[in-house]
């Protein structure tokens, strides 16, 4: 058990007043403990928040005309070690809680109708569940290369197996598309991940065997938790930080930290 | 103010139990009241019931090795004419219902982030709201064939853009894909049309404009009612009659009639 | 397994436009699949559907003037022998489903906060969890005594256990308060039993222990089944299948009939 | 537009482990910005966050055995002053949203079934809808002498109109209990208000006219706002901001206290 403390700046400048909608409070979940939290706009505009169909907390506002900040900060106790569990069952369709079929279906960024046989060859011959990820999430590792910096818009994984190569967030489309291909539900996450190089947000994804969630991560050779996540959902479709409606290059700079803490805060 | 009674009968061969997730129970609705209703299955086999993500009733079964079927009928009171409002304005994105944003955001078959030139070249000039969504029907009903029964599995509306034709969820997909590009809410709702030749199952769209939804569809000159709502999610990823788990062709036969009752059913 | 038929007619004499809302349509559950369901109004009225929070499904109109008669049926298929459990274990609180913990807290006719002496001293000695549920039920069914008809208005359990009588709902409010006030989950059913005398709706309540909801019915001495569950709630106030916006005595007669089906509906 | 920080310091003494569900994170809203938030136990223990029905933030854990605290502070954006509309219009049940039909009905400690004929006669002559609440909440603060710390265990509004005093929970229970018995919507809220005298955790209530919720406090003559909402509810068995699971007396300390800030904190 660890305490992490992951700030988030943006910067923006507005050439018109923008509606944008935001996804940047982590909430307590499963996995982690929100101890505090804040979030600040520079200029304070108001906002309205919601909770969306994932249970993402979300913000929505009118971004001002000219410079337009946000910061968060969000202070949270999780694990350093990820959970694994090597043999975990496949779970069966009739088996699935109802909240995690959404899970299964293809989505804008991971069409997972077109992955069937891909995705059975690269899991051949292993124990259906855990395993079968297992296999998706080193064939990731092995074929695409993970190229921080590589793809500005998102692209699908039908492109990104095409590419061989792509961010975080790419390797994680895919890696969701093959699972959801042979019937294991998969999702994106959106977070914090201690010790990344180059600090940024951070994307992943999680597979449902064996009752519960397990997390992938096949930027990354050696997983370790340390991680906070902001938002989950099919894609990044749906798991955006920030979701601008309006056409142009909003976002002039982008700051993110995270620090372990010696102990508990007072 | 009219009453129709639909009918749907799927006949399945399966070669092994295979899991399915069916939407085939009409809910009442803002638009529709269902007096009576009924679901048979041949064999019988145990099921379980649950609401999706956008409201839908699913039903979740183990459909068993060999014959299987079911029927399904539906009495229904709905409208034979379509609201129409041109002039209904856009709604602003920070005025949206929380639930309607969902509808916002690009899917599986409905890439609205890459539309935006073509939604507004196709809307240029016109009123924004009601009156964009009109451009954006009349365009596909101009540019894209409809030619039901050429497309098994569902396309996505930049292949439908370059195929230029397709069947009406096909139609259905580019229009909401269009629609959300210019940040118009849109979805995808499958159902029944009374008088559609040939007879089946339909899907067309709806877009949220002066504060309500306003049903569109590109496979019809003369748009009438007579319609029963089905299911509607943002598009056909979320929105299958039936979706299975597992591969190969299991639908041997299926046949859909709308007839228009005299009156009220007593 | 079998089959039932239930119908049930309402017949109403407003003498001016009453707002009512109505819980009478059953739905496919976890002990109950229901294949055919029919709903008729007379005359007929626009009427909006929606869930409540327990997931019941209900219906809001304005009853006009006059005579006004509502008729619904359902064909469902359940289970003839209600399962039991003796020896299934209290679930801690800590480990309840989210979604259960409601059914913990007082409610208007469930005083549970001022029962934990008395459900101490009934279920003193029994293993806890189903076995004190048993304890409780048999308390009441011995010590108030069951007066089909005799209490128009809801009374809370306080009152229950003063004046020792009451109706089905009335017993079963009382053992709905004693279970929550040793921090076992209970809530209130109203729905269908076949073979009930005289026939009626009726109500009787369930207690989540084992992991699971069971069946209790302080009416009936050898518990079965041949239940149809209606709607679910924390109590009467909950769950009434019609509750009328006005005051005045509107109803002027009520027909129930549960059938047993020889087999499955075709 | 101000910005208050509330604090919250509950200190426990447990004489064996304890559930307990609390309620103590205000969430943003429709009248309040939560800037930063963070919330400490001492010692730390494991705890779940869930979202109840009412749509308030709970934490579910297992309070260790002796000397245990929890601390919360909020910083939050709200309005001084309280919106106030006379005149507005009685909201008809058929055009109630749906999630407000909760609200109507009698619950735990608000009886609204057996205080119509008091509500008809406090309100009578008022204009529908907002006057009326007017008319109920003077008549509780002329009736109902606010003693502070005169009532620690929940009464109902039955009893608390029996003694004529009650703490400022008492009081807004028997303001909702008899808007509800007219078909006002209305609920309870737990929250923090600025200069409350002696300073502690408050209680208000909220009554639906005119398509919103306005806030109404029997306890003050001249209603202002700097009020913070931490949960609402049907009544205080719905929202306790802590609920424990065992007998005793476990509270062994409570600080409140809620300043005013010189402006929007960085």
């Amino acid at each position: 058990m660890i305490w992490l403390k992951a700030t988030c700046k943006l910067d923006f400048y507005m050439e018109s007043t923008t509606p944008l909608v935001l996804m940047l409070r982590p909430r307590t979940g499963a996995q982690q403990w929100v101890a505090s939290e804040s979030y600040t706009l520079d200029p304070f505009v108001p906002m309205a928040e919601y909770t969306d169909i994932y249970g993402n907390l979300c913000q929505r506002l009118a971004a001002p005309l000219g410079n337009f900040s946000i910061q968060t900060s969000a202070t949270v106790m999780t694990e350093y070690v990820v959970d694994r569990a090597p043999g975990a069952e496949f779970v069966d369709i009739l088996s699935l809680p109802e909240e995690i079929l959404a899970y299964l279906l293809p989505s804008r960024y991971c069409e997972s109708d077109r992955f069937g046989d891909l995705a059975r060859e690269i899991t051949a011959g292993a124990l259906l569940g855990y395993d079968q990820v297992l296999c998706i999430d080193d064939w990731v590792r092995n074929n695409i290369r993970y190229t921080p910096g590589s793809s500005p818009c998102p692209i699908s994984a039908t492109e990104v197996n095409q590419r061989g190569e792509g961010v975080c967030r790419d390797l994680a489309h895919l890696g969701v598309a093959l699972c959801r291909s042979i019937s294991i539900p998969a999702r994106l996450v959106v977070g914090y991940l201690l010790g990344l190089q180059p600090m940024d947000l951070h994307a992943w994804f999680e597979a449902y065997v064996g009752g519960r969630w397990y997390t992938f991560d096949p930027t990354q050779k050696e997983i370790h938790g340390g991680r906070i996540t902001v938002a989950y959902g099919r894609d990044a479709a749906d798991v955006s930080i920030f979701h601008q409606f309006g056409a142009g290059d909003i976002l002039s700079g982008m700051e993110v930290q995270v620090d372990l803490l010696p102990g508990a805060p007072g």
